[in-house]
């Protein structure tokens, strides 16, 4: 017969999102307060499991953070195990320190491991399962891209972070008869973008699944203009891209200056004669105080995370589908992306508004 | 055949919420930018066929609006027309007018009408649409207590309003050792109390569908106590009720002041020895500007009820169901209420993070 | 010569406010971070004292506090030493205990004292201080209400959080055509309710200085019925009063329920036949996070005093005045109250604006 | 006798921001509902007087604007009537359209104009009024550069939106360890980088007044990582430069794409080794809805500033002093510029917190 849990590990992986710490305190409280467990904080993802920095978490440390943005165990991109990169000395090297990752975390005691993370972590986590670490999942992500839940941890407060930043810059752009383009995340999936422009009542809208015809989109903003509206919002996905290209020429600083959403910008203002201004929301996305939906989704994914752990039903995620949370396979979660149906309700929803999707 | 639809009213009833103005925009951006058609606003629900008050709606209307609170339409609690009452002189007489909406209606040239609202206008409609009004419904409701649909116009705006009080609550009571005590909207149903409460960091939350022992709550608020956290914050839904009362004793003012809340600070006083303060949100949950959740909803219902009219596919009600915009008969929405369950997940996740329900 | 400081301590004392924590903050950073200070905080106003209760602060302890409400130190209206209420065993003994309050500030070791409060606090502060208690004071007070400095930390936050309440209820009071009054505090001074109704477009304010006129405040709810707009906003201080009424008359249970806004409700629906509805604003107005000005407002008094007590320079109050920090003796600030003056231009403002002030 | 004010104009000049339609509308309330004037509405600037655009403004075009950002009136950079650039054809001319401003102001029948905006649009006014065109003017700048007035219209809600931008990112610097750094509006004024930086918590700021060393700059965010804090948030204005630098090199695409930040970025990430982050704020701070404090001086200003027209009191700017509202010649406040002093202090708070100022 198995042994009982006594310790489990938690760690927070990839870029991070509002809502995490909700469900980091979830865990700890229902662990610690409910089912006498031992939680172990990891810190930077599974960097934390490399370098076996852990340290035990209580119910004072998770205080006062369910209203808090960020994680309180850092997160870092560059943690996979897989192809870990060291530096030794001046060089660096890339090494395959998944054995390393589960001595530790047995050295560390850990009877099982709670992984909060997006697409990146969640692949990890499913291969470092299929060697025998006894874990499971709980999906965060801002661009809402995983399949297997209807929602992630940080979605709908980002979308509001969105929202009000396109509130904001709608009466400036009404006062100077100028075209806004607003750059938002969103590299695969343009959930961010269609939900945020529908609700801030945006008049065009260019996602990557719908590559655009530049032509098309300043169509819209013309068509304001000759009915006595010469100013347009134009929300711009990071990853949206022009048809027929498989990439959009992006100038190479583009990295940190915002990439796409220039080129549109210019090209507006060639074919509209429209004065245009860019703003690439950026990071601002990724922070803030998570709203209520956020906040409760992450408790119930942490409460619900534990129950797995103690019914040792490991290698699942939980998600929320129907407006109940369930848990499914983690390597449904990783199998592909969940990107928004070019022809579906929403989508469409988008077009009878009379928003233009660039097609 | 069935002539086409060309004129189409709308109307809103009930008390108001966030959203409505964002679904009444969508059927007019839709309807007349995309099937060029009529569209009559009815004034304050029922009411306005009753007295026929109707004007077309235009474009420019429903310009800047997808943000505001409240409905441009009006809205009133007394607009029932199978019990309408009238002022005679200085008499009030109550009438059946709903022999008047058709006709009304029928005047108005209204092909088919838009119904937003709650439990009681969805059954008023239902009645309506039996005698052979031709409608739609789109649902409403602060408290999400309507069946057949995951989520309605307006809740999670509620529950965010709710929320954000209970932040800034948190450190006045922190800091001055004390219970607050929150009231907050749902006669049947705890939905506002019990998001709310998990977001915002409640240790005690009473709702309608739990109906409470006091002593078993004050036992929480104790234990924090002994704890060295004198302090407390705790959520009651306007409608809670002690366990063995059909009806908690009330105030005979309570109507305007704030009703079980003001016992259940008496009672913790009493028993905790901390000093209790009470703030009833009351009209607070209703107003603002709605978030992205209820926007996006709004448009997608507003669209979705037009489709259906156009379609001819009467009766129905538009629903949110698995993430995805259905329809349902009507009366699947009136028969009975969308309750918290005691025992389900959303009410279990409250109780392994500590919080007390009072059982 | 005297000898150089070495250890100060620092308390909160009266009501809690938004901003107190930056002025902590500021205190402990500039204190041990530039001046190599020790820093002691001493719990719960002077009452911490009274029992030597107080602890080093560090510099950790004040990181991310700048934007958190309420205050890390705790505070309580009942900390007055000259008059400072026991419990021996059942009985209440009433006591002067301001020499152990000298005594136990010695036995720390505090050179001096930083003493954030209002009205009473600083009262207190005054006294102890001709005692002999070396000692600065930061001026705080929701209400604005004290003289020698244009404004003191927490108004301007919660001159916000009412305004927003307003902007919330009033898209719900125009849709229901309701008379919406929502209370705000003020016992004394009405600076809360003129500043949040001048900017949330009330159409009625009744502050202490100007005794109303029930009347006259119904005629402009009456006239803008006429005109069309069946629906008004009432804002009324706590401690506003009718004409001749040295206090109106207030249910006896009015301090937990909320006071004379209930009375203004009922007169004001005989009068004008509008349904109203009372929202009472309570202790959200003390609550939530500081706006940048309170924070920066909190940083510069927290420096400045800190100057004055290295140049030993005792008995003072930071202000500000004239949009720059200065100092006067406490006594200045402790002399009457800072009051709306009712010809004065913020008043003339409002009835210019077509706002009725009940005169 | 000079014959009595009928008819008053109102215009927006230069960039928009919040507050000005409070103050638009404090002029028309003030204007018709007390004094029974006509008040005509100019189109964009000067410009609607050049092109002779104007529309009487009634009590209803006001209606629900005080918590609307931008302005009603529109606004354009491209107004000055003395430099005014006019396409003939292909071509674009630069005339001297003074003249026909007097004229049209004449043949609209205006007794007066109430002038709105910052520095450049002041200066045209001054000459306007030294030409013989009857005016007063109102002050509004997001940066806060005017002189002779304490504050203007805008500056407040400005640095409120900078600070929740910076509370926004500090979770994710944090979680991540990474340096974020936050360029803000101020070409000649640092006023908001100085203000939300101490509100946002900022480590390092850098503003014009103060020329940086990056090397001091960098010794801030070493010594915190040395520390344990490898993370920092830095705010940088707009027009901050290095020492000995007249103009910092700027990318030619800059003006679009943001300018200093991605100098200052890059040199940060080579002297730490910290991964840095750039965000540019940009036009968010000019949106949004203004706080109760630009509402209540937006107000205040406009009542006052129509007093002064009553007593034909020409040539005067409002202005903000003491907590006063005086006027004074606009000349004034046209006169040089409201600088930060690098030795005063609000410099002196920030470094007192331990902020670098990059000296």
């Amino acid at each position: 017969m198995a042994a009982s849990i006594k310790r489990i590990g938690i760690l927070t992986g990839g870029g991070d999102c509002p809502g995490l710490n909700a469900a980091i305190r979830a865990v700890v409280k229902a662990g610690i307060g409910i089912h006498r467990l031992e939680i172990y904080g990891i810190e930077t993802g599974f960097e934390g499991l490399i370098k076996k920095q852990a340290r035990p978490l209580t119910l004072e440390d998770v205080r006062g953070i369910v209203n808090k943005g960020g994680t309180i165990l850092g997160a870092t991109r560059h943690h996979n195990p897989f192809q870990y990169q060291e530096k030794i000395g001046e060089e660096t090297r890339t090494a395959d320190r998944s054995r390393t990752v589960l001595q530790h975390a047995s050295e560390l005691g850990l009877d099982a491991l709670v992984v909060l993370g997006g697409d990146g972590t969640l692949t990890i986590a499913e291969r470092l399962w299929q060697m025998g670490l006894p874990l499971v999942a709980i999906p965060k992500t801002i661009d809402n891209d995983l399949p297997g839940t209807d929602v992630s941890i940080g979605f709908n407060t980002a979308v509001i972070t969105a929202m009000e930043a396109l509130d904001k810059l709608h009466t400036t752009a009404e006062s100077h008869h100028r075209v806004m383009i607003v750059e938002l995340m969103g590299n695969k999936a343009g959930w961010i973008g269609l939900e945020s422009g529908i609700a801030g009542g945006a008049d065009v809208i260019l996602i990557p699944e719908v590559p655009f015809n530049i032509e098309k989109a300043c169509e819209k903003i013309i068509e304001r203009k000759q009915r006595g509206q010469p100013f347009s919002m134009v929300v711009v996905s990071e990853g949206a891209r022009a048809i027929g290209h498989e990439e959009v020429y992006v100038d190479p600083r583009s990295r940190r200056l915002g990439g796409i959403s220039h080129n549109v910008a210019e090209e507006i203002e060639r074919r509209t004669g429209l004065e245009s201004r860019v703003l690439v929301l950026g990071h601002l996305q990724r922070g803030g105080s998570p709203i209520s939906f956020d906040r409760v989704l992450a408790s119930r994914f942490g409460v619900h995370a534990l129950g797995l752990i103690l019914q040792r039903d490991f290698g699942k995620m939980v998600a929320f589908r129907k407006a109940e949370v369930i848990s499914i396979p983690i390597r449904e979660a990783t199998a592909g992306l969940n990107l928004v149906d070019p022809n579906g309700d929403l989508a469409l929803t988008a077009e009878a508004l009379g928003i233009s999707l660039g097609r």
